[in-house]
């Protein structure tokens, strides 16, 4: 372990590194070095090395040879032509475990429960051309320490070079959860475009994908047992998840690191169930939709039903049964009562069992819960269930803040473990106007657009006492897709939801000025691996960092 | 010519067709009908069709047989699968010129004054099969007819049809400007999105791509006898716009029916020139640019300079000769006088020719004026040119109102023939967030984010007389691209910008209800032809007319 002060002294002369997120603690240099053309990673140190963990090498490997990206600055590097042509070659990258118990998958390591997962790593490069090394405790921080050594080099006329060695990186995330959520039910979304994302996801280690699969308006998920909610209630045969695409999607992201935590939103957002059985879902479709949901189509599952909770409960037993992730999300937001009040058959049900909508929310909302156990899954929400509601949830719940950054301190009042994914900083959808119909000068619920500035300048433990920080496990940006699909996914996101994952792993209170150059970064890497991130501004500020500052 | 009564009382019955821009006069019928698979557009009455009316027809037929568009019903036409195999079938569209006269191309009439060209076509599709006829007085209202012709038809398994026969189409722009604008000077793009725009835009009837070529951040455009701007003031080598290029660019667009009106902005938004040329640029990258430009770089054209002003006269006349449009644009927005009271060179030429800021903007305008009307052009000029300046302008200048739609009144008073391009209504840049840096809460200037609801419900001659309204040439969707590129160009562009399209082709006052169906299958069109239109609602709703309206 490198000196911490001394660390911390040398950033402050070297700010120049374009990692994101930002190592934890790390110190560059001033020596041009180059990548060999027989540049390799060496995993022999490694005894039975993972195969994702051979395939993370290829793919790091692919990056450096095949990222070309051109140093942000006017001459694109070059008048380094001469120091670059002269610096030392690096050879090897060495790559070890410190610890010697049995070896685990990152795909094993990334799906461990998000408190003890461990992502940690040390990076040095030499700039002498000694080979360069990565340690860490896991396969899965091995990885993070490979998705930054292929950051730190630029591209001149065939050269890999970097300007800034030696490098000598200790890094670890603030916070275990950093995470990305996207809504495949609004709009349908191809295999192809979430393992694009996936891969994005993880250039800037976010651990968790959120996958908001099913909701009112389309049921694209093939739940075994279950199969009729999606042939009813897809857009089309061809627009789902089958069970060996969501297979494929969880290895794939278990593979990069990710873990995918998987939404069946109840006893709300699941007017399309009726498609397949009407018996299960009140005020279906009812008219004028405002009175009886957020958003067309109304319909809610009967939860005062024990044939409607027996039903959700083998759902969601049967669809979380499909991920490998400890978390699974049971949702519980935007509940309305006026469309149960409106219900016959529930007002009959409760008049039977003398309950009232809230005690029969928590009958149904404790029996899903327990069958989510005996599956061995950890039940999260979303903020309502927690603050809206008299429902008995487990200790172990998380909580996922959405509506509004001002109720994180309630929910961590009430001692759950908490998710930061408020509207007002993180929803990637606001600002693009309103999409209900017949709205003639309607913007969007969330006005205004939520810049990366403001989600990057987010405090995690603003109003929080230090015990209540505890409870924070961490945050993510969110795309709702009422006006997304295939064609803007990649613009809407990125960079913008690099900033959360900056944030989440860096710590907060980082300075917008200084990201910036770094985050054009990000976006132009990407554009090189073929997601299309937007710029942030002109190409020509994008190369004079600091020129088109507001007093610059 | 059918009865203009009749069909205005069969529009009531059938709102369907989904046309866009909606044609000025039509009705639509009940009748399936179906493209045969001998399909064929005749053009045989035509002696000595033009190489583009016939590059026109083939690319119709491609789109008929490769759009495969379904319909936007929740069963995507299945329903209706009896009915589209027991139809007539259609076998040819015959094409005909209702003039004698020698023919001319699509692009020879595309690039006809703008007041001049005709672009009216009538459309008959009979319900029973026998042929279709499109005639028109221009081959480029034939090749609008053409465009018409191919929205008219879905797909279901392989079949393609339509259950609205028959179709009587008269139809005729509203105004005789429709306009797109791309500013390809903040970030640079391709030629090929620039022919994917073009296409876009020919899909909606828009006929004039203003190309706000090159700003003070970039000069992508290689002048003859000027190469040095670009060759200096490109982003890259790479980053330009060859006069091979120019070219193709401007035949693409006119077999299109598009006419490039460029723009060379001036005196201001030229910071990039003193790259080549720093004796005629005042206040080059001056700090803190907020007191010398609206962005950054700060750096104007010397205007009291007899040799800058030659200079750019010269340029000028040189750029715009590598057009065929009649008009040019020499922009003139945004002067800062603070720019030209802090360069010492200007005052002395200033007190040297006893004259004031204005003089000289006014002597100067004159020169690069007179300069383009030598090559044939007519100058187009931002709406400051016209009411903060005392400048001479030739009275048939065309004034670009963009500051803000309540300014137009005051353009048309001064008499000059004006387009719309209000940033108010028409900025496709807006609500995205500010992209100077260190700004860590600001939005864009322009918040909000103009949604196509907002843009549709323009109206071209508010508070203008019945003989100002004459003055009205049309209007224009504009995208700056400080925040834009090939990664967004298509989401952030489409389908919004249709929604002035049919402002200007088929008058304001249409209900963005009414409107919504259509622009949906609008944007399924573009996706199906390449172009990465965003998705306005979830699919649920864009199969469900009306139903996710406010109070449905």
């Amino acid at each position: 372990m490198l000196p911490l002060v001394a660390l911390s002294v040398l950033v402050a002369v070297s700010p120049a590194i374009a990692v994101w997120p930002l190592p934890r603690q790390y110190s560059t240099g001033t020596t041009p070095l180059r990548l060999s053309p027989a540049f390799h990673i060496d995993l022999s140190g490694i005894h039975g090395a993972p195969q994702d963990l051979v395939a993370a090498v290829a793919r790091t490997s692919n990056y450096l040879r095949n990222d070309k990206l051109q140093a942000l600055v006017p001459d694109r590097g070059a008048s380094s032509g001469n120091a670059i042509r002269g610096a030392k070659s690096l050879n090897s990258l060495t790559v070890s475990l410190t610890t010697s118990g049995k070896v685990r998958s990152i795909s094993e390591e990334a799906v461990d429960d998000v408190e003890s997962r461990v992502e940690s790593y040390t990076l040095t490069v030499p700039a002498d051309g000694s080979p360069a090394s990565l340690k860490a405790n896991s396969t899965l921080g091995l990885f993070r320490g490979l998705t930054t050594f292929g950051q730190l080099w630029y591209d001149l006329n065939g050269a890999t070079y970097t300007l800034e060695a030696p490098f000598n990186i200790v890094d670890s995330p603030a916070y275990p959860y950093r995470g990305f959520m996207l809504d495949t039910a609004r709009n349908y979304f191809p295999v192809a475009d979430i393992k694009r994302t996936l891969d994005a996801m993880s250039w800037v280690k976010i651990n968790t994908f959120h996958w908001h699969v099913v909701d009112s308006q389309s049921f694209p998920l093939v739940v075994p047992g279950y199969t009729e909610l999606s042939q009813k209630g897809a857009y089309s045969a061809a627009q789902v998840y089958t069970p060996a695409d969501v297979k494929d999607i969880v290895q794939y992201a278990a593979a990069r690191g990710i873990d995918v935590m998987a939404e069946i939103d109840t006893p709300g957002h699941t007017s399309i169930i009726a498609k397949a059985h009407p018996e299960h879902i009140a005020c279906f479709e009812a008219s004028p939709w405002t009175q009886f949901a957020n958003e067309p189509p109304a319909g809610q599952l009967r939860l005062a039903s024990s044939a409607t909770t027996n039903f959700t409960t083998g759902l969601l037993k049967a669809a979380a049964s499909m991920f490998q992730s400890k978390l699974f999300s049971t949702g519980g937001d935007e509940l309305n009562a006026n469309c149960y009040a409106k219900d016959n058959a529930t007002q009959a049900d409760l008049a039977a069992q003398q309950k009232t909508l809230e005690q029969a929310l928590d009958t149904f909302t404790q029996a899903t819960h327990a069958g989510l156990r005996e599956v061995g899954k950890r039940a999260v929400v979303w903020e309502e269930m927690v603050l809206d509601h008299q429902v008995t949830l487990a200790n172990d719940t998380v909580a996922l803040v959405w509506i509004s950054s001002e109720h994180v301190a309630s929910v961590a009042q009430k001692g759950y473990k908490l998710v930061h994914a408020a509207s007002d900083y993180f929803y990637l959808d606001c600002g693009g106007g309103g999409w209900v119909g017949q709205n003639v000068l309607g913007n969007s619920w969330c006005d205004p657009f939520k810049t990366w500035q403001k989600s990057y300048s987010f405090n995690p433990t603003a109003n929080l006492t230090a015990e209540q920080s505890k409870l924070v496990l961490g945050g993510q940006h969110l795309l709702w897709t009422e006006q997304s699909g295939p064609a803007n996914l990649d613009p809407i996101v990125w960079p913008r939801a690099a900033s959360s994952a900056e944030v989440f792993w860096s710590g907060p209170g980082g300075d917008v000025g200084k990201a910036l150059p770094r985050l054009h970064d990000v976006a132009f890497r990407f554009q090189q691996r073929g997601v299309r991130a937007i710029p942030l501004q002109p190409l020509w500020c994008a190369l004079r960092a600091g020129k088109c500052d507001l007093n610059a």
